[in-house]
């Protein structure tokens, strides 16, 4: 890898792991915390999605609560995929998060970004800002899947 | 029940219940979730312990983002302990949990309140401060555990 790249990936992945500051005792532990979190984002995003989809009334409240935890739970991930965690499984996680680590990143902060408008949107207390935002969301959700996950 | 014990029991666990507006679409979901925010909570926690313990050097901006993590995780995981989530397994959790809800809710609510104070103590950037309420925080956690978890 050139320096430059290098250093972007060092400063991206610092970024991104500020707010776990992971230190992992063990890989099973990195896994077990990206599952995690990704599932509670699931089990939430989900909830703005029966929503946005008509399936449960519109509560702009339960919209709004929901879309922090999906928010929060957005930058926690990343440090469970560092260097290091790509032997441990169970997992549907793809070799190439590690062999693409930028390209694997740059999914991770468009997800950042994404659930951060959608935290917005529901705070706007308008149904169709919500769905527009869960759509968005859901695409990156499905972009980096489609990338780096196996089915 | 009785019913003013009945009536203050669900006002609290909706009080608890509001930031996940849970809906969980089986009970191993339920399992699957507060399992999951209790790991992640526990994995946060100890960084911070590893600080109060001299274990890691004290890093006061660490701390804040650490304790920021438990705080908002300590909210999370009892609506995965709510009725009909008690026959679910793998599981620690004691069937206490669920013959003695008003009990087990008033635990929750201790750690809420404690990692509220953890996170208060963190941003007041003393080391001091945040081993003390490391310290408290760790005692509702055991406090809980011996009461409503198995060896």
């Amino acid at each position: 890898m050139k320096l430059a790249a290098s250093l972007t990936l060092a400063a991206s992945a610092i970024a991104l792991c500020s707010p776990a500051a992971a230190q992992f005792a063990k890989p099973e532990d990195a896994l077990k915390y990206r599952q995690s979190a990704l599932f509670i984002m699931g089990q939430h995003f989900g909830r703005i999605g029966a929503m946005a989809n008509g399936r449960v009334p519109y509560d702009a409240k339960v919209a709004v609560e929901n879309a922090e935890v999906v928010a929060e739970m957005a930058r926690l991930p990343w440090v469970g995929f560092g260097p290091g965690y790509d032997k441990v499984s169970p997992t549907r996680a793809k070799p190439e998060i590690w062999t693409e680590q930028a390209k694997f990143r740059e999914h991770n902060e468009k997800l950042v970004g994404e659930t951060q408008k959608l935290l917005a949107a529901a705070k706007t207390n308008n149904l169709d800002n919500l769905k527009a935002a869960f759509t968005a969301t859901a695409g990156t959700c499905k972009a980096c899947h489609d990338n780096f996950r196996r089915d």
